[in-house]
């Protein structure tokens, strides 16, 4: 059995994960509000203990534990350097796990893990280069070469989302101007969304977003759509045409056997798929959703022994 | 004793390369007016076949055959499939010179070639991940991740000149709007130069281009500016800022240990590596020039062999 930690900004989540990369078992704890890296580092060493006396595990059974973690990693000595949305300053997670529990332990970034879950027991098994786009605030990159994680230089590679691509578009938060991100997250969607909405309150886009308190959010277009909505379509459309640009960026500079879309709008599958792969057009890269959807930093993570850095 | 072979358009290099990746000699013939799959084969047989004679080189003296090419390759066959400037037609290359000369052969794209010249051999030698910038009428890419060269699906990887940057700009050859080497590339360069010049044709710039027939060429731009020329000062900051932007979407997306500029341009080394460096600004990933010039790729094809892919 190996165990397995996906540590976010609200919650964390751990987990017991079988020789089929099943979740044997899984508990969650809060991160959200968490102040100091002390109190972060007991709620994930607490945690894991908890996890491991409630299902009677011995030292014996559990043969690994690995961890992800968002923000910046030092991966070759296993420390969290820091993150936006947690208290973080060079928490050394492998070795507090590793002594703690008698297992080897490793850590990775946790976009990373997503991507090594779906490519050792999700969608991009058997591929051999993948790239995994995470649509979210941001647009967040798992590379995949060789079966091999691409880590760069201090684990900078795969930040995807600041790719340039309109140098006369929008500041991006990174300073940059024009980077993917700024178009084509589903931050910068649902912010059309509300922007548009203002204009056609009278809409069914309109209404919907009024409904909710003026707030946008992953479902009030896709609703709008199906309810044959023409502004909230042309505002799909175009988001549609900025995800395509980056997409084939990715294929152009890599060609990889899979791109995998995970990410919370990923769950809305072929509404987006289809119009992704038809603006994409005809390509030897096949375009698929994750298919182990919140559970694939979990299970990457659980994973990471298997992989030869 | 290895034998490198570097098809040009216009010439193809062949030459003898010892264990220490040196040229101990090497012969050219000329590529251009070559009409016919046949035709071509016969240039590089005959010439491999004089190399040998000349240097009275035997049979077990020689280890590997290794050859680049331009355009379409099927690498794992040996084939070169098609090119734009080459009378090109599936022309089964590794087999051909395995069998005229008793070695194992393998073929590669060129620009793949020239990137893993200077890896084994030169500026980017001892890196983990390079990714090679080849400016020119295009900007081609060599990827190396771990060690090896990424090819991608059907050997498609590494067209990072098709990176788009700018959705509004410029129609690209390709077919997309707003390319890297729409803007970045050294032809882009030239280009805009010329048009510039032709309101201006009492500059420095303008007479230098009038004294050359109304054209520019990468000389004109670095000697204008040397003679304090203005605009020509002005239309190189403006392309720095095109090739930095594209240079900070390969860092983004690799992190590399090292990106190598390579193409004739190159040669101008710290005329052009200074304000490159200046406009990209604090980075963990050093540029380079290319430190083999026009041998990367003739030295990069004899060191095929020692390729895992």
């Amino acid at each position: 059995m190996k165990i397995g930690i996906d540590l976010g900004g609200t919650t964390v989540g751990i987990g017991v994960v079988d020789e089929n990369y099943r979740i044997v078992t899984a508990i969650e704890r809060k991160t959200a509000g968490c102040r100091t890296p002390e109190e972060l580092q007991k709620i994930v060493i607490d945690g894991t203990r908890n996890l491991i006396e409630e299902n009677q595990l011995s030292k014996e059974q559990i043969t690994f534990i690995g961890m992800g973690c968002p923000g910046e990693i030092d991966t070759e000595k296993g420390i969290a350097v820091g993150a936006d949305n947690l208290p973080i300053e060079n928490i050394p997670f492998a070795k507090l796990l590793s002594e703690a529990f008698d297992a080897p332990a490793k850590l990775d970034n946790d976009a990373n893990c997503a991507a090594w879950g779906e490519y050792m027991a999700g969608v991009s098994k058997g591929c051999k280069n993948v790239v995994t786009v995470t649509l979210g605030t941001g647009i967040g990159g798992g590379i995949i070469v060789g079966g091999k994680l691409l880590h760069g230089k201090e684990n900078h590679a795969g930040e995807i989302g600041h790719m340039v691509i309109d140098i006369h578009g929008k500041r991006c938060g990174c300073g940059r101007i024009g980077c993917w991100e700024t178009v084509a997250s589903t931050r910068a969607l649902t912010q059309e969304v509300e922007h548009q909405a203002q204009y056609a309150p009278n809409s069914r886009l309109g209404k919907l977003i009024a409904a909710n308190g003026g707030r946008a959010n992953g479902k009030t277009l896709f609703t709008a759509m199906s309810e044959e909505d023409n502004m909230a379509r042309s505002i799909f459309n175009d988001w549609i045409r900025s995800l395509e640009v980056g997409m084939w960026n990715v294929i152009n500079i890599f060609r990889p056997d899979m791109i995998v879309i995970s990410g919370g709008i990923s769950k809305e599958g072929d509404n987006l798929l289809i119009p992704l792969r038809a603006a994409v057009g005809k390509c030897s890269t096949s375009i698929r959703a994750g298919r182990l959807g919140g559970q694939a930093g979990l299970i990457g993570a659980a994973a990471l022994d298997e992989m030869n850095i």
